[in-house]
């Protein structure tokens, strides 16, 4: 029987186990399944931890979230196609839950089909090599605890370590000396600190975006966020505001390059991720900005340099868990043979297609359809169960609506699922009043 | 010709560098040698980064240093035999020089010997293996800006990346929402936003008593350094106290096993580090506490279990630099044939011998001599220029009744050079009032 090394247990990860797991219990022969996961537990991402850098073992912490995280896009664009929210909670709940429901959720579908056994949990991959002789991946792992290592052979290697852990951090003259907090947004946990404080978020993406409400949240005397393209131009309130590009920073003061300058206590650096995957050799390791389309993947998935190598999750994303699930889907039929591998040449034509759309995306709509059209292309190539998946472009596209009318209170408004037709309800408590992320609060939306 | 790998251009990584530029600047022939260092620049913890948690490559940050970090021991304890700090600096300076001035000098002597080409820059030690056939390692290393792998086999391995990179972190009840300033002291990276904050230290070794301290002087409103066995003892100024273990966090407030509590802005966590090589299959790593004479490595640095491995400065430290030196000439030697391996058996016997000895200390003192014996025990071995070893041990208990009698004030004091005969002259600002920790700054010593 062939062997599949899978690394990462977040959503990704999580998603191929259970792809294959659906194949087993509708009848197939699947692989043998090995599953390595460096933390605890599963859920990548959504499985929080209050460390920062470097965790218990030394290792890089993988997780960039943090207290009082609500997700900021409609749960009814990443719900499963095979697992709904109304059958994981019973009851229709709000659209925008906190990281512990979401979690929740996503453990559920786990917990719910049997494939918590095929995971090594504590255990990193140190290093992968390929034997163009006897065409097997080597994997040396190490299990954290004991330090006891493993060399172990497989056909196929799925990467799923996901790519917002290693921090892209430009350097700006004179931070080296600046005397305040100073953190990337992946080792940011929490506003609760900022209160009173000024704050300058470095970044116009999502990340800055939310951690600069949260501390306007959390009671920031003012927040300052900088850009360097151009601004996010949301309707912020008072005591938020936009600027420029950094030109330098000196003592507490950061001078922008229109002129003006500010002084602040704390800097939050949000500029995004690496794709980094120190285990795979230079052969096999994807380098790319984080796109929707990143080169070098047929169909997104498949390493074309490689094919016995995917990847899952590498793509920027709209789409998140059911996109996991159609390349995952997508994944293990390849290597079932239920699809057949093309040419070389069919996927260099392939990517090459995809690659000349992709240039052409001119604004976030545009991308938005863009991914849609691409999982309804996998989706049309596997059994996962079909959806809506306009549906969902059309939700997406209401929520980029929802919040350029309204930043701070977008994510009181409700959505309907394409997967149920249920529309979810109104949390208890506006989002901008609600201070407990628990998942006990949450709960009481519907009583 | 054979083939060693070094991995590390810290001070031990130099030393062992500089050991065999030694013996081929008199006429050895000498095997070729790789040095793999992932910062851009040698000096291990000496090259101070600003970064925290992971780099701009997303790599661990090697160095746990902060700014306005001075020496917390005498320089003459850890002056070269083979080139003096009157020679680097051409006049005596003081004892305790701040940090970029002992980089300065380290740097000094590599300088001046050709060693930098064997050094690659920036390449990071992903996996090593040993063939028991070929009776070679296999070094994967990857080039941090390109991503390029090599794969390369050796004849010995030399481990010199530290055992101060990778935090020892426990975790404590409530610590998980503590709204403030959390860090280990391997991210700490500067006391002045500490003004006027209520500061707790956990720990009570070296980096708590020099990051409290640090808080004190940059006008920290309280400093609380909170102790598990026993506490540092010193006759701290008013605003710095000792308190008990920790029981739990609550919000801003910390509460002592002693029942008393205390509100806090800001936690520094000092509770050491990891013996961590997350590039050494178990076989190969060395898991110890931090001490003086870590189980399994004949004379403190070969590896038992395959004498083709070494260890240079993996001891906890009274003699630094010296002793890395000491290490380095031993190991080069053994490499050379100069010195006999001895058998598994004989070195059973050392190592249980070294042991024995090692369990009957009690306190810092006999540590202090053990380590003294240690060290001349190697360098009587090979031809390490000789120095007094016994006057280098009367400096350290000199500089441990200096510290106990003025905790604040130990670094005004000076010593006397076991290497030139020089002493040491007083530094033109008392260490309290010196906010300026510049290598400029510092040389208008001696106007």
């Amino acid at each position: 029987m062939s062997r599949i090394a899978i690394i990462g247990a977040g959503p990704s990860g999580l998603a191929m186990l259970r792809a294959f797991e659906a194949a087993r219990e509708a009848g197939a022969e699947v692989p043998e399944l090995v599953c390595y996961e460096k933390q605890t537990d599963w859920g990548g991402q959504w499985n929080y931890s209050w460390r920062t850098g470097l965790d218990e073992y030394g290792e890089p912490v993988p997780s960039s979230m943090y207290r009082n995280l609500w997700s900021n896009g409609p749960k009814e664009g990443l719900e499963f196609a095979d697992y709904s929210f109304d059958q994981h909670f019973g009851r229709p709940v709000s659209s925008y839950p906190p990281r512990e429901v979401l979690w929740d959720y996503i453990a559920g579908r786990v917990e719910a089909s049997d494939v918590r056994k095929y995971i090594r949990f504590e255990t990193a991959v140190r290093w992968v090599s390929y034997d163009e002789t006897t065409e097997q991946f080597t994997v040396s792992s190490q299990t954290l605890p004991t330090g006891a290592d493993s060399v172990e052979t497989f056909d196929h290697v799925v990467v799923a370590s996901g790519h917002f852990t290693y921090p892209n951090f430009p350097s700006f003259p004179g931070i080296e000396t600046f005397p305040g907090m100073l953190t990337h947004a992946h080792d940011f946990r929490g506003a609760e600190g900022l209160k009173d404080q000024d704050v300058l978020v470095i970044g116009a993406s999502y990340s800055a975006e939310d951690i600069g409400s949260q501390a306007y949240k959390m009671g920031a005397k003012s927040v300052t966020a900088s850009y360097r393209t151009k601004p996010m131009g949301y309707d912020w309130p008072d005591g938020f505001s936009e600027r420029p590009g950094i030109e330098r920073f000196d003592g507490y003061t950061v001078h922008f390059i229109d002129g003006t300058s500010k002084d602040v206590d704390a800097v939050i650096v949000c500029t995004g991720y690496l794709h980094k995957y120190p285990y795979l050799p230079e052969s096999l390791g994807l380098r790319s900005p984080n796109n929707v389309y990143p080169d070098g993947l047929y169909q997104g998935v498949v390493w074309n340099a490689n094919p016995k190598l995917f990847y899952v999750g590498a793509q920027d994303q709209w789409f998140t868990f059911n996109m996991f699930d159609a390349q995952a889907w997508f994944v293990r039929d390849l290597i079932l043979g239920r699809i057949p591998m093309p040419t070389q040449s069919e996927r260099d034509a392939s990517i090459a297609d995809w690659r000349a759309r992709f240039e052409t995306i001119a604004d976030a709509s545009d991308e938005i359809r863009f991914q849609g059209d691409y999982v309804r292309d996998l989706i049309d190539q596997t059994d996962y169960p079909s959806f809506d998946v306009d549906g969902v472009v059309e939700i997406f596209l209401s929520w980029k609506e929802d919040k350029a009318a309204d930043i701070m209170g977008y994510r009181d408004y409700t959505y309907k699922s394409v997967m149920t037709g249920t529309r979810s309800v109104r949390h208890h408590t506006r989002w901008m009043d609600e201070l407990d992320d628990s998942m006990e609060r949450y709960l009481q939306t519907a009583k």
